[in-house]
């Protein structure tokens, strides 16, 4: 064993998500593989052993830093499989507007929207667009996520949609938050592109898709496919395209109707499809045939004001290892929080929060071709982990509207800390 | 003016409340009263002045303190009208158990619910309680609440309701968080008085009531006015008989089903009426007719799973002056956030961002009593107001699962901080 150069100890529950090393389908108690009075022992960027307070501390040695915990829970940082984490202003306008009684239909017909975004994205520099999205970062890492899955989809040209994309790179870059970054060209078809659609795809495809690949900028490539967006014609026509240049692939399907995303999806043999609102039986049974992990993502539902969250249950019931994310954007989910999402889950869609915390770690991390590096903490995989300011796990999921993590370390590096942070006047 | 202590300057926008001293029913933009580059001038615990930066800064002399708010906004603090914020122990477990598809009424049969806190609670000491709500404080304190109207109820024996008084009281005395006291020993019947109802109701009129008013531990009387749980005819005579002894009243009305708790808060003029999901319009007319401020309490509906929201539209636009509160306690909303309120006033019951913080400042300030002193930033009021990390005050309800406070004071003193807590080691 190398060195060890950080210990962490002290931890009321180790959780450490160990145990079959696959995507879970719904993730009983156990299989959270929780270690009481849990530590660990890192080198460098890397786990080397989890273990009890007693097996641990026995392998400390001298320059080798030790973390106490306090009592408190650890585990592994949250894997956000599905965030548009990077854009120009916000669109708190339109939320105003949307609380008064306008609908989504009508913003977006009054030129709201995606639309705003993207013309805002377009004005923006590739500097000034890092500089917006540390802001979301440091609510990531506050958070306790310390990877997301990023996509671009707010420039919609070929020379905005790179810009997106290089600058989700300088963001991963700059190492305190890991990105896995997703070509999303086709999120919506561009104002000049409106009465073009062929037109539209072809640039995609033949222009924007060789230029993403050529550059290394994604590893992968999702598509809105919906009614009245991307159809499932021009979905499978992108998405091939993608695959054939080495892209993985991911579908926004059935979020606002049964639009044959799930199918498409399970046709293809996609790493995942996301949103799954409007999704049947059919839908399910075909994504379980063709094993296309789900992405759930409560915190649109719930920012729209709807009730029609995706059937977790009956996902969970057929076998399907689901995921949760926060499709974190300026629109439709204002959010950075797993742990509200974990709420979410809980509280809407009759998770548990063992299922939950599954599958905002682990089974995302396989959805994301990281399985075997990240969401679990085991020998071996990389040191991304959280101290969160509570003693049972279950509190991430049930007190809501609370930050819990205390600390959030990304590759064995404290990227976020709240120690110290409450000053008070009053001694108390 | 007494010499100027402390100076806020560079506020984005100041969101002062001023204008009508009074509770507003709706609350226009143009209510908020907002200033742009705004400033504010202390003396000790006292606003003396609100203006421009340009107006305030002249005014700046030597020894006076000056804060940066940094182009950020500021507000007062928030006043959270209705919690429950002292008890032993949490209940994580039945939360595990109602995601896993128990009821509510299931778990009270097997002995959860409020009767779990209420064992736990008997068990603790007066310190043991204090303690456990020092967590909670904090919460509010990171969530920009300055002020809770505390309420007890997880006694219900003349020892423990006495306990947990004098805990709120303690709490208060320690001058961190503002606590507003409420005597609640009709929440729910005790175990030991299940057949015995109107012998606790005697205990309540006749033992409880004297005690709690004679060591001064209570301003307002409140009582669980519900089909199974206190009637309206019991929740009458504890009323009357708090009023005799000169204190203020509040009801919980109306959450479970349309019991009458709301035309019984009208018949005695009460200053609140909470909860309100099942009342009708005959119920919102008569409160309005009395000039009773509905408290509405959107976490619990959210964290029970359910999607029956009080009709806030319709009390808004009946002219009642809406108060919006966390309603925190360990079953059924284990929330402290208003800055999630916010988010649920907005996203599920379509009150604009404007009519949200209006309802959670200076309405919810009158509903305590306190509107002469809390609730706005002007002249003579208490200095309690908070520097949110963002520009624009909408971004409070429309990005949630963030705590956006960066600072928070009480009475002109700091009583919590975020500067400095994000510590990298990768220099970004």
């Amino acid at each position: 064993m190398p060195t060890p150069t950080l210990a962490v100890v002290n931890c009321s529950q180790l959780v450490t998500l160990a145990g079959a090393r696959r995507p879970r389908c719904g993730a009983e108690l156990r299989e959270l593989a929780i270690i009481e009075d849990g530590a660990m022992l890192l080198s460098g960027d890397t786990i080397e052993r989890v273990g009890t307070r007693a097996e641990i501390e026995s392998m400390v040695g001298g320059g080798c830093e030790v973390v106490d915990a306090g009592g408190r829970v650890c585990l592994p940082g949250f894997v956000d499989a599905h965030t548009h984490p990077v854009f120009a202003g916000t669109r708190a306008d339109e939320f105003e507007r949307r609380a008064a009684g306008a609908t989504y239909q009508e913003i977006a017909a009054a030129g709201g929207g995606i639309r705003a975004t993207v013309r805002r994205t377009r004005e923006a520099t590739e500097d000034e667009l890092v500089v917006a999205s540390r802001r979301f970062r440091e609510w990531f890492l506050r958070g306790g996520t310390t990877t997301v899955e990023a996509k671009s989809g707010y420039g919609l040209s070929v020379d905005d949609e790179l810009k997106m994309l290089r600058a989700i790179g300088r963001l991963n870059d700059e190492g305190a938050l890991r990105y896995v970054p997703t070509f999303l060209g086709a999120h919506d078809f561009p104002e000049e592109y409106r009465a073009r659609r062929e037109e539209y795809v072809a640039l995609v495809v033949e222009e924007m898709l060789p230029r993403v690949v050529g550059e290394g900028l994604a590893e992968f490539c999702d598509v809105f496919c919906e009614a009245r967006v991307f159809t499932v014609e021009e979905s499978r026509r992108i998405l091939a395209a993608a695959r054939s240049r080495g892209l993985g692939l991911r579908v926004h399907a059935d979020q606002l109707s049964l639009s044959g995303g799930a199918l498409l999806a399970a046709e293809l043999k996609t790493s995942t499809a996301d949103h799954l609102e409007h999704t049947d039986a059919a839908g399910v049974a075909a994504l379980k045939a063709a094993d296309v992990q789900p992405v759930l993502l409560p915190g649109s539902v719930y920012a729209l004001g709807s009730s029609r969250y995706p059937a977790a249950r009956e996902m969970i019931g057929a076998g399907l290892a689901v995921v949760l994310a926060t499709d974190f954007n300026p629109g439709s989910s204002p959010t950075p929080s797993m742990t509200m999402v974990l709420s979410l889950a809980s509280t809407q869609m009759k998770m548990t929060p063992a299922e939950a915390i599954t599958a905002a770690t682990v089974n995302a991390a396989y959805s994301l071709g990281r399985g075997r590096e990240l969401g679990s903490l085991e020998a071996t995989k990389r040191a991304d982990f959280v101290i969160h300011d509570c003693a049972d796990y279950r509190d991430l999921a049930y007190f809501f509207g609370v930050e819990h993590a205390l600390e959030t370390y990304v590759g064995g590096r404290l990227a976020f800390s709240r120690r110290g942070a409450t000053k008070t006047q009053h001694g108390v």
